[in-house]
């Protein structure tokens, strides 16, 4: 190493292994909660437990002393590490199968080592040296994949290394003019929205793995955030970004906020998963921080008509930033979650739809104009407003669900989520099909199917499943027989094996019935052009 | 072949080979052009001639009967032709350079041979046959390519087919709830508009090709419409699309609206100008035939308010159908080419913005309210209302500038086209500079380099120029160095090579600095993957 490189000394993620957010972050389930635990899934939430960290034990680290010397003389001692402490923080995301496997008192997979670059020379000479030695890299940023993005799979190498985007930090180019700036793929959503704020400008993108998540996250996974409606997808957000893969750097998209130039290689980009290369910076649509806000719910009788509802709000560009819409299952559970006991569960509550409504300081006319003009078309769908107070709610607690999912855990019960998207003429029936499927597949252990439309388009939506049950003396086999229902009923359905959550190594056997054979080709095709060693993020996203 | 098998006729394409539109549609130049012409560029428009098509030479075809024989055993007899009046009308697109080659006297390149496959398996089997034997396939759609990107290339092989999409031409699985239907690639835009009016709906693209282009041609050269702004870029349109490649055939995107199932694969297609495969199908999102229509037209002082006003627009999503502005040259240009008199001219009429707003049956106030906002906006930034109009006249004549070329061109003036695009904040620069490239090519003699911005965006806008000058005695060579020089002022100045017209064999040379050499890695990879022979449309886009 030369003195005149910088070095970023790695420094372990924020988040608890297998707990979601921080130790500190944790709550107890309310009494609603646990009275319906009790009552419909017949689980003690008194009776439950959790390992400690220390206890759990860890693959050794197979990376030679030769390949760590070389990786050191690239990115300096002090960012790479073999670490416990380091490597424990980078093994797995958090899917529910990632969580039982902390649990199982299993031997868990660990990256040999995490290795930080500073910056994008770095990056191309690891990748490089991965490349000529045989080492897997998995790009890791916050570590918050649901589908087994970030576990280190070694495919066909000796070892792999968990590639930390911690040093990519940075805020660049802000160009007031286009409403465009640079971010670096390490920032996390609440660090960028701070670097931003502070200039008065937002992003607007706030998945529900926000707190943790990161903009290299987001691109590299095709992220959709609560506030779709009004401000895109990520992948509509990205004006631009930079990847760097072992045969190159490329930045594409770059020239132009739209092209005719051939295909569009951001596209490329966007989903590639860590597969094709390491994305560092992405630069994205940016717009006047949000000053005028309003909320307002409205309930609806059934999901027919309130998928009706928000379908028109959509295709008529009403204009809302966020809506939504549970079924009548998380309606009822959301409600009783809140309740003091189970007595006062209302078990007809019919399904509720959020809206809010947001714009720059001085939009308060057009934020009204959006507002009345959803509230007429949901209301000739037969919905009726519930006032500010349920969405209001709703967003103060946006971001609590996943806390939740660990004191359900500890509880003993089985908890995740899985995802899709269709048009609007095959939502009923997706709907009815994936949740017959995971009923099926649980039976006869009683579950939850809860499900809501969260993100919304002119032509479909989709479907966002939580499944709560009672777990079985094999629970990794009980998921992983309930996923395959699931995702088969999604594929059989007509729908996509996922809308926001990515393929990783989770959705991989089915994306290949996706996409058809010509598809696999040209993913293959991209890859053996540009990671020909076929090191970057073996076992996942292709198949 | 079987007698099951059914067979398209081949039919030859409607337009004059060097032409815009047929022969009828001609349009002699008015008083004011011609003043203008004579005042300006000391051309006479009394003095030019017309080459007449049966003096043309054209190459003979170099089909073996052996090819020919297996063509025909696949597509049937009727389906495939080596007449000369079919090779001829697809022998050029429609760019400058085209109709100069045309006029020039030389002998001019045809396809060997015009094959017309009549379903997605025919043209497979084509595909496979030709991948075999060593025969470069030119996919052909309306033939209004303005970058070569019909032209019958045969790169390394002995010889060329021009692959008619005639036969795909039906409508099918209209999804009115979800505003989704399936086009044959092979429909041209009237066709489309008027089957999907008869059940209530509309697409919405307009580009000046409108006329005579197909589906398939929009989706492969990511085509834009001049009601952009209010119904998307045709690539924004494209719900789902088939392509047949020499592979086999994929279904890009038929899951749902949106997915995160890897790299979006529909923006691999679209954009492909036939060098990957060929568009059969496109799934489109459409919408209700528009049935309230306002126009209103703004004067502006300069260029530089007058843009700052349509990004305003843009940026706070004000909403009008079509929004453009041209610059001060435009505006005088188009003015005085309405006079009846050079006399009348006004050498500084500011700069014209136009605006179209559209809505469904009893949207009213929604359109007034959006027409309003703009109205708002434009006024802030300088503008002041010229009333409905200038922008009914503008809409009237909306597709008549190619044939008024032909008349140019009959004149021996120079007329040709060329456009970008880039961030807002780089507009004024970029219009400069290639404004700039082109009358320094050009110079000494003098030329109109005209300009507008017609495709707008939240982070930047197109920049639309026409030039028209005096030819040189050697006119392909002056357009050539032109061109290139406006190419190097639009890569150098941070454009990108092209926002809608593609890249065919023209803007090639440019593509690899505006993609890089990892994006020519991926478009390689691509194509090496799904076309191993390279029989797709060789010497186009890919470098």
């Amino acid at each position: 190493m030369t003195m005149s490189r910088s070095v970023h000394p790695i420094i372990a993620p924020p988040m608890h292994p297998f707990l979601w957010g921080t130790p500190d972050e944790a709550r107890p389930l309310g009494d609603g909660s646990r009275g319906l635990l009790s009552a419909m899934l017949g689980i003690d939430a008194d009776s439950g437990s959790r390992p400690e960290l220390d206890d759990v034990r860890l693959t050794d680290s197979s990376l030679s002393d030769a390949d760590r010397e070389a990786l050191e003389a690239i990115v300096g001692a002090a960012a790479v590490s073999t670490d416990r402490d380091q490597r424990v923080g980078r093994a797995r995301g958090k899917s529910y199968l990632d969580l039982l496997e902390w649990r199982s008192g299993d031997v868990v997979a660990a990256p040999d080592a995490c290795v930080a670059p500073a910056d994008e020379d770095q990056v191309l000479e690891v990748l490089e040296l991965c490349a000529e030695r045989g080492v897997a890299v998995v790009p890791f940023g916050g570590g918050t994949s649901v589908v087994g993005g970030v576990n280190p799979v070694r495919g066909e190498f000796s070892s792999v290394i968990s590639l930390d985007l911690g040093s990519f930090r940075g805020v660049e180019d802000l160009d007031e003019v286009s409403g465009e700036v640079t971010l670096g793929a390490g920032l996390t959503g609440p660090e960028a929205e701070e670097l931003l704020a502070e200039k008065g400008w937002s992003l607007g993108h706030f998945p529900q793995s926000f707190p943790y998540a990161t903009i290299g996250g987001y691109a590299a996974t095709r992220s959709s955030g609560q506030d779709s409606a009004g401000y895109g997808r990520f992948d509509e957000m990205v004006r631009a970004l930079t990847v760097v893969t072992p045969t190159g750097i490329v930045e594409a998209g770059h020239a132009a906020p739209a092209s005719a130039a051939g295909p569009d290689l951001r596209e490329v980009f966007l989903g590639s998963e860590g597969a094709f290369g390491v994305i560092t910076k992405v630069r994205v649509r940016v717009h006047r921080k949000p000053e005028v806000v309003r909320h307002e719910a409205f309930r609806f009788p059934d999901f027919a008509s309130g998928t009706a509802g928000v379908r028109e709000v959509a295709q008529l560009g009403a204009g809302p930033t966020v809506i939504r819409l549970s079924d009548e299952p998380e309606t009822m559970v959301n409600l009783a979650g809140a309740t003091e006991s189970i007595g006062e569960m209302n078990m007809n509550p019919g399904c509720l739809c959020i809206t809010m409504y947001e714009g720059p300081a001085g939009s308060d006319a057009d934020v009204e104009a959006r507002m009345a003009r959803t509230r007429e078309i949901l209301e000739a769908n037969g919905g009726e407003s519930a006032g500010a107070a349920p969405a209001e709610a709703w967003e103060h607690g946006r971001f609590g669900a996943p806390v939740l999912r660990d004191a359900l855990l500890d509880a003993g019960a089985l908890c995740e989520t899985l995802e899709t998207a269709t048009d609007w003429s095959n939502v009923a029936a997706l709907h009815a099909a994936v949740g017959e499927a995971v009923t099926e597949a649980l039976a006869p252990a009683p579950a939850f199917v809860l499900c809501h439309i969260s993100h919304v388009y002119p032509t479909g939506a989709s479907l966002y499943f939580t499944v709560i049950g009672a777990q079985s003396d094999d629970p990794r086999g009980q998921w992983r027989r309930t996923k395959d229902a699931a995702s088969r009923a999604i594929i059989d359905g007509g729908g996509t094996i996922t809308h926001h959550h990515a393929v990783g190594a989770d959705h991989r056997p089915y994306l290949a019935e996706e996409i058809g054979e010509v598809g696999v080709a040209v993913l293959r095709g991209i890859k053996s052009a540009i990671d020909p060693a076929g090191i970057m993020n073996p076992g996942k996203l292709v198949p």
